[in-house]
């Protein structure tokens, strides 16, 4: 990463935006408005009430939609955290730089801190960067935010469920068991501990804690540009209400942690409007990946989409999305056009005339979806990488209405079982043939059409090749000539 | 039907209103509200934009969504037009009022005209009432909208596909295909053809001329209380669209429909808004049952949901419905609580103080819902009946979150074939062992809980035997005491 144009000051960053050539452009009057990404942990397409047919209400959720935009076609980078994280703060697809799966405590991979990341060129235009919630991008100091571009850091370094506790809540001491070799699991401030979480009662302090930072942040930003990356632990099993919440739902704990998140939304809502900042402000709401479905009632809902986390199925990938930014996002508006995670970069860095990595990224500028342009179809392809370790295969394609499956096996649960208050069902492998779904008529992923549309399958396989050219496809493998399999950092 | 209380005056009706003590209760410059009720034709839960998803928009049915209330977990009386239209128009699960599946031109039953309608009930509350679209209730005169409360009739007696016409659009004269029995298709004003629908140019008319008659109509009415039954044959197959709106949604045909369905909306919106009307018509948007899959890429799209049409799977029965009625339904907001069309009657009969029938109905009072009070619930349960012919059995109980399925067989379509431009892939049937959902977090009907849940395997047992004895369970051998098996007319 060099660094040759660090920490415009606002005035300079005005006059660039001027004379831009671009697509957006501020006015003189205009301030490079606060861009705040609140990033969900397994939160499923079907899980916010905007996006229909739960039990528990999201009002706070469904106000930002109803001032904004909600995406129906918007994509996580891939589907576990790690990876997904990777692709959200690079702009890449994850194995362009090196980050599949999940991260443990005990990998010996992070993301190299030379990658630019949405924070290290906000911070070279000039933004007050912070984050909050769970990185998992380098389980270790000095793998951790403060060292992607972010000023500030407080949070997990992880997910909230890698710790010596098992999954009634109390903590293991048997050695055989392999979750006893985790470490005190660390509420991080920069680089520091300032304190373990322990029990099911400190996850449910997490929400809460996490938000008030938000408050304080916002509030002591008021007067300048910022960047607020909040990644909530919830809904991550050990899914966890403060006393708050808990039993409010008459749903579930599930319904009462989704509420918590709910009122943080609505928080985060009251703080810009009370300093001034709520028109100013691009808020965009999404999740790293699908519900993982093997925890049963304390699993989200993917909204009748297929599967869950870990899976290329859209229920495992496919997310809501929510984007405010009053009078330049008009309100209450849908956007059906294909996104994902991998495009904030390059929009936010147009938003924010911000610079772009000369690395090769993926993303495209969704700018034109933000502002409603009926014509704009920035991205109408996109290509689902698995999740799994050790196997970052192609296993679908999508264009357009389209998505054409490759021969894959992906990880699920034992249908004669079923998670129940934080046990999970036990895992299993399904196999998926070639197959050719519409996902106009069948979201479900549920009628293989290949038989039908030929001249589909050849357009879709061809796609899938520039995609295995130039990412790869099955990291045993790998062909790809352009992915930078060494962008990561091996400890 | 017993008329003693006819044509009521709306002086009068206010002065009732005032002294009533019922939970909604008019302000005394209130004028008694106008009801619109939009009934789509085999529309499916992801076919409006805002239940999500598809790549075509409907801007217009969004907007009357942001206006008012979008409800999750609404329900049609039954999976096909004509039982689906018997319970939205008596409040009555549809085998109480004998009228199962759809019926044909040479059917030898129609809804019995003494039964009570939401028309029939209006009128005697002084309101004008008129139809306009598919009726389906009774297919030749007198068994007519006009004897069933209806001052006024303008539409098809039954379904758009009920022509000797083939799946291409031309006439059949083959006498041996059954489809050539069928009577030319009428157009009729009150009882009397004015127009035969002979051809898909024909079909393509449908959506405008019922819209163009529509607004007359609230023009016609703007300073008299008005319902007002819109009941559109698209998106019904044969599905056309008008010249203006062919190859406009860059979706394909489905989606053009869509798009001249969301345009007729917009026109409703628009002709209450002209004559002052906005603020005091309640308009209720919803369809008679979901997609018929079998025609693929004409046919509607169930969000997910499982199966569609002639199924008690959620595809089947749940359905889009939007409410907007201004300063009373909270604009904005979402309703997750159950309800169904057969709820409607009660309803509007409490907002408009019309009288309810003597004879039992299955319906609830939904007001509450309309006016967001957190607390109700009135309808915590649904009996979802088949609505294949000659076997009218309780196929599936849910109450709340758990939905019970009973073994059964259904008809669905092969899946070795895919219905394409006109087309259906030929039938086939399928079973459905005993089974217990979780609609909460597995909306799509994937994963039987049964074994995990037997106390609510009991709990929905026992509701279903209290269905089976007032609603029956298989019409061959009927315990039913309550319901009106002879309640339809036989000819």
């Amino acid at each position: 990463m060099q660094k040759k144009s660090s920490n415009l000051g606002v005035a300079i960053l005005l006059m660039i935006s001027i004379f831009s050539g671009e697509s957006y452009s501020f006015k003189a009057a205009d301030k490079p408005p606060n861009i705040i990404i609140i990033f969900m942990d397994d939160m499923g397409y079907g899980d916010p009430e905007c996006y229909n047919g739960l039990l528990y209400h999201t009002p706070n959720i469904d106000k930002l939609a109803a001032e904004g935009m909600r995406f129906t076609n918007f994509y996580a980078a891939e589907a576990v955290c790690s990876a997904s994280r990777a692709g959200l703060l690079t702009g890449c697809y994850p194995n362009r730089v090196g980050i599949y799966s999940a991260l443990f405590p005990w990998s010996e991979i992070a993301l190299n801190p030379k990658e630019e990341t949405i924070a290290s060129s906000l911070k070279k235009a000039g933004y007050n960067t912070a984050m909050i919630g769970k990185w998992h991008l380098g389980c270790k100091p000095p793998y951790l935010p403060i060292h992607y571009g972010f000023d500030e850091f407080f949070g997990l370094p992880y997910s909230n469920d890698m710790w010596a506790v098992d999954y009634s809540g109390r903590p293991i001491n048997d050695t055989t068991n392999w979750k006893s070799k985790f470490p005190p699991l660390p509420l991080l401030e920069g680089d520091k501990p300032v304190k373990y979480i322990k029990t099911l009662d400190d996850q449910a302090t997490l929400t809460t804690t996490y938000t008030q930072h938000a408050i304080e942040y916002i509030k002591k930003n008021k007067s300048h540009p910022f960047f607020l990356y909040l990644a909530h632990s919830m809904p991550h099993v050990p899914i966890a209400a403060s006393p708050a919440f808990k039993g409010k739902s008459k749903e579930g704990l599930f319904g009462d942690v989704m509420m918590e998140i709910d009122w943080s939304v609505g928080e985060i809502m009251k703080a810009l409007d009370k300093n001034g900042l709520a028109e100013n402000t691009l808020i965009i709401f999404t999740s790293d990946n699908g519900p993982w479905l093997r925890f049963g009632n304390h699993a989200g809902n993917g909204g009748g989409l297929r599967e869950g986390k870990t899976t290329t199925w859209e229920g495992g990938q496919r997310e809501p999305c929510i984007m405010r930014w009053t009078e330049k996002i008009p309100a209450g508006t849908v956007c059906n056009k294909i996104a994902s995670t991998i495009d904030l970069f390059p929009t936010i860095a147009n938003i924010c005339k911000a610079p772009l990595p000369k690395e090769k990224i993926d993303d495209v500028d969704i700018l034109p979806l933000l502002l409603n342009d009926a014509n704009a179809n920035p991205r109408d392809e996109f290509a689902y990488y698995s999740p799994e370790q050790g196997n970052n295969s192609l296993e679908a394609i999508r264009k357009g209405q389209w998505k054409l499956i490759f021969a894959h096996s992906y990880q699920t649960f034992k249908r004669d079982s079923i998670g129940h208050n934080g046990f999970p069902a036990p895992v299993m492998r399904a196999k998926s043939d070639f197959a050719l779904y519409d996902l106009r008529t069948d979201p479900g992923e549920t009628h293989d059409v290949k038989a039908f549309y030929p001249e589909v399958v050849k357009e879709l396989d061809e796609i899938a090749n520039k995609y295995r050219q130039t990412l790869g496809d099955d990291l045993t493998n790998m062909p790809c000539k352009e992915c930078r399999d060494d962008a990561k950092i091996n400890l």
